[in-house]
């Protein structure tokens, strides 16, 4: 069952790269995104370095110079290439790394059929940490690729997306919640990381969640009424960020001719007022919540409301790789809280009370990343289905743009 | 009453500037620290403004110049000087300056005095926000006056401190706690900022606080077992950091011939091991913790030790302006939680449920921080005395070491 | 004859970067370098813009917007892609860049084979200025591939260079020159730059140049004895561009077990001492010639030796890619002097007197460089032999070390 | 005689500072220009370093601190404050320093008066090189402070110029030269830099030189014809400078409600369209010039027509501190080339043929900056007297605004 799900995860990600030229999968467009290419690779390093290497007797590396390569930012496995000069490798190439990936799946593939059970128990974990790792970059291969086509003034397309079917979009509104003292975080046998444990109680006032996204329309409001003129409604640090960077709109978005348009992995669209607003800062998030007279979402709020709806909505399945208007959703529930647009929490990325990281290497997934970061939560339309959980804790420095990242309103309820 | 109080900050602050040449106090020695006529005058532009030109009718500004150059950060009341160009201005002068406190003090003592009931009331609170304003700006006045003094190869001394008795030092130790669901925030009618309220529900497991701050000796057992050669015990952000600047140590320890020094207000001294360890970032604390096996205090768990003990400690009216060897304290309290230096908390600078800042510019006051910074606590060695309560919340990124921060840790109790 | 020599000079391009897989004709590795593929299709862009869409009547461009991304840097023809963000371009792919020389080389090959003979004339320099062009971007799709892949780890080689038939070296020693008043510049009918016009004259003291290039024994003798930590030896600027880039040999250095090998074209060799030095900047060169008791030649002295010599010696054609040990050159001749290494002169690039640029759009192609830059004289193993003349004037700023860069020593002579 | 000469230049220096408040002299508004301290310590750790420390039998530094303080960029002589690091450092006082020149002066003095002849020549030699030094020293005292002056919102005024009587104002146009072989540079037995040296020969072709200096009426006319808008007017690098600043008209000058008016050391003034344009760089005097269809001059052809013009025009000592629109030349000779405003040349400070550094550590004064900086001749307003010749040579980088630095034309002669 674990072969299977590695069959599937791995031939899904070289499936995302298929509608990539060669040329595509070297491209870096800035420090934090990486290439196709080494997302393929790096992918690929994790499981020949946290299990062929260590669980698989006799195993060879293809090339051991590729650990230097591949590797991102584990210190307890050596070395490695700066990540803001992946884009200064051409080699291996395309074809190479390909080669790379059968390498390790063909020794995978042997060591998940032939793994006697007893010590196999810990190996296994550490293979389903490598493929929800290669789901994490999954997404990141396609905001990478986003970001980096949007860089191009020939536009290119990454696909050519699936008709959608228009329907009647959510009404906006509250859904109420009466807080109190709330068990929160993961307690399953299931996988989860250890940024999601332990289970642990949290105190929460009487608040209430908007029923769906902040919408593109609205945000037009926003910046119409002067939202990115207005340093009353800003962060200090983000009044910063929108000077220094000269943000006057949402990632992407483009006007000319007063008509505004998106760019978007299936092309340039016409801005759609019904649509979720995505590719902000936590910054813009913040201030288009106090424009709002609302707030941010704490992130144990958000899980909360989670926890009560199944995992469902606009994912990468679905093709679309562009979040949709929301769907009216049953009472009690709000729609969009899974896929769409990752929600940014007013939630800064801290360990929860008695947080132990992964042994080993593997404490370095996550763990040191405590600082300087946002909670986002619930997913995108470019996140895997089977990735996501009601825990499950996203994080990104408060100016990062370029991953599918919206907004949620929230409210204190007297 | 009000107008004692008055009196007595005002020419507090003036004092801590006599023992400094016309020269040191226009040097800015980098662009997070302020030069001390810079201090001088922005203090009193905050009277003149919020409450002068406000309140007190016919008030004429002595120069309307002066409300460019000394207005810090509000984008209310209008434009500024840059804040890391406050060092090229060498006008006015020191004396100009005085001339502009000395002005703004005649109108002030005339307000306080004539000021009928009534309206007061609320020019009042702004006048008492404007006193708390000016201590935190003495604290300053010391550090900054610290940091620029230290870049000099001269090794300036700031004042000959006053001898200290040597006394028996407190032991290490820990102090348990039960946690639960607490109470935290300030809901006292007495003067308090916007960011210590309102007082709500906290839930917080059982865990034990150091005795005592840690000390340079403590720090110096972490240097030599190769803690800043070790990103394992790092966030990666800290990692960052360290080799960006190059850390080594903390801010102002030397080293020479084998020997550490330290350079302080009042000149080299040989780095006693009995001293809590000051001037070291957020990031030191925590790789420090996590070496020593231990956390930092959140900074609700250190509220629920702080309220239990009175405010009282090695403050800047000691005159010593470095902190001091703890002395053992009473059993069940903690040493040195006041005074000393500011204790790093493992808790992002976020606002409490339900926060509200302050009505109009003075809004600005502290909202607007409330990202990207940590919470420190219990006031240091440069702090007033009368400025420091049990719910005071101090913040600062977490990169910053020229204020007199420290560490405290704490562990998990079972 | 024009379009045997254009379909020679576009084919060899062509050749150039067969060798290269698609993803190596992306990289850019640092500002001043370009990816293969745009060096494919800037040269092509410029017979389009300059030839076709000017004199070929119903040209149409391939695709409008490549005028955007393949412009260098001439404002008379519109806006441009930034220079240091062409490698961000994965499209057009190297196939579509060749789709699009192919466009152009068949508009071109008509132009060249109809064009009637009276308006032509002044379209045939522009051509002719076009092929010289590409010739220059053919160096640089050498050194800037060498500068690429010595950023890789992998260590790629571009190509197996032919065995080298070893000789005797020719020996040290110098040529001596009257100096005088004499002419220098072209004045022939032939092609020459702007810049190498027009003839002129100067006045130079008796000198005398060194019979050849400094070798790589030599250097490192000059590292041995503390080179790159002797200030007194260095410019000024030399010395901080030194201390900033942390320069301690000459570009593609590398030293591993007390050997030095250096990267090549075909890969990493060992330092061969007979060798003459290359890539190093105008500061080092001058830095050596001050510690070896001698300076650089001034242009107008290179001249005065160049043009007695015929135009021959180690060029691309050659296949080796890289600078030979000398072969004694005859009686009263200096050996290199064409061909192996660029020799930096102790010339600013600025205008001779009574310069006049091209024409039109084609007067930025080289006047406004008139300054930051030195100048190069002679060729290097990277220049086709077609394009260099004894007037010829290569430039670049001083701390250019990616060019096959050498040096040559000029005393004077009482 | 040389005593005389010490004191008057001596207290000339101190004279300049006396109209400063001590806040003044201690701000860097730049890196590229000191603290008044640092001027008056400088040139006196001159003396202090390369007389007194070897010639003067038992002499004691005041602080040997100070060696490490005021050394500029001597690395002969040891380590230094960094030059961008001297506004850091408060301390010495301006007092202080005063201690320091007079501690300085009175064993100058001894020595002087009592030195024996024989080896006392060559000593003579480095007092009239430190003397030149302080020369240079008091006019970036008086460029520097400008500088710091125009930073600051309440635009101090270091001086009350003294009345200028209105005159005819001399016409533009053109002086001829016949060029051919010439000899430039200094050969007397008088005192000059080694920069000046040795005297050579040169061939210049016919050309005419500006009658006078280009004025700000002509200035707003090329920026009123787009001159900053306009790329083909500009150097390459000169464009890229233009752009990074921002620059839109010369340094100082300000534009408020459509009148244009300059900062001056005697404050604010309506822009003069009769007076020289000065405080523009190497890139705008060029560009002024192409606009023109003019060029700039050639350093030898400047030195041409001053060898036979005396030393004479709007000095220091004139206590205008500005330049004055100029007086009618007599036949045959050029207004304004001694003062008012230092001219850009189109030549690079290089050394000329035969060139030898001072001996030893005064080797550093000149040699090593010559790249990357252009030639200026003639002096300015803020330049003493008895500090020019016509063969004297300053240079600065081409992007260097804050000097009096001004434009004057030149043309070719067919």
């Amino acid at each position: 069952m674990l072969l299977d799900r590695y069959r599937a995860v791995r031939s899904f990600t070289a499936g995302l790269c298929k509608r990539l030229e060669a040329e595509d999968c070297v491209v870096q467009s800035m420090p934090d995104a990486s290439p196709a290419k080494w997302h393929l690779g790096h992918t690929t390093w994790f499981f020949e370095t946290f299990v062929l290497m260590r669980a698989a007797a006799g195993y060879e590396p293809l090339d051991t110079r590729y650990a230097f390569i591949f590797n991102s930012y584990y210190h307890a496995v050596g070395d490695r290439q700066p990540q803001a000069r992946r884009g200064l490798l051409s080699r291996p190439t395309v074809a190479e790394v390909d080669a790379y990936r059968s390498h390790v799946d063909r020794h995978m593939q042997s060591f998940l059929e032939e793994a006697p059970a007893k010590p196999f128990r810990e190996h296994a974990f550490v293979v389903e940490v490598g493929l929800h790792h290669e789901q994490q970059h999954q997404e990141l291969i396609l905001t990478d690729i986003k970001h980096a086509f949007a860089q191009n003034p020939l536009e290119p397309r990454y696909h050519t997306p699936p008709p959608v079917a228009s329907a009647a979009s959510a009404r906006p509104g509250w859904l109420p919640f009466e807080g109190g003292l709330v068990d929160v975080g993961n307690a399953s046998d299931d996988f989860a990381f250890d940024n999601e444990r332990p289970r642990h109680r949290a105190h929460l006032e009487p608040f209430e969640l908007a029923r769906r996204l902040v919408t593109c329309g609205e945000f037009v409001e926003f910046i119409e009424d002067g939202g990115y003129r207005r340093p009353e409604l800003w962060l200090s640090d983000g009044w910063e960020a929108r000077e220094r960077h000269g943000w006057e709109a949402p990632l992407y978005w483009r006007q000319a001719d007063g008509r505004r348009s998106l760019l978007t992995l299936g092309g340039r669209l016409a801005l759609d007022p019904g649509e979720p607003v995505c590719h902000v800062s936590y910054y813009e998030a913040d201030a288009f919540a106090r424009w709002a007279g609302a707030r941010l979402p704490r992130e144990e709020e958000w899980e909360l409301a989670a926890v009560r709806q199944e995992v469902a909505g606009n994912f990468v399945e679905s093709g679309r790789l562009h979040p949709s208007a929301s769907v009216p959703a049953r009472d009690g529930a709000a729609a969009q809280l899974y896929g769409d647009a990752w929600e940014w929490t007013a939630s800064a990325y801290h360990p929860y009370p008695g947080y132990a990281p992964f042994p080993g290497a593997l404490g370095e997934y996550n763990g040191k990343f405590m600082s300087g970061r946002m909670v986002l939560r619930g997913g995108s339309c470019a996140s895997p289905a089977t990735h996501l959980r009601p825990t499950y804790r996203n994080f990104f420095p408060p100016n990062a743009r370029w991953q599918f990242s919206g907004v949620r309103l929230a409210r204190n309820l007297l």
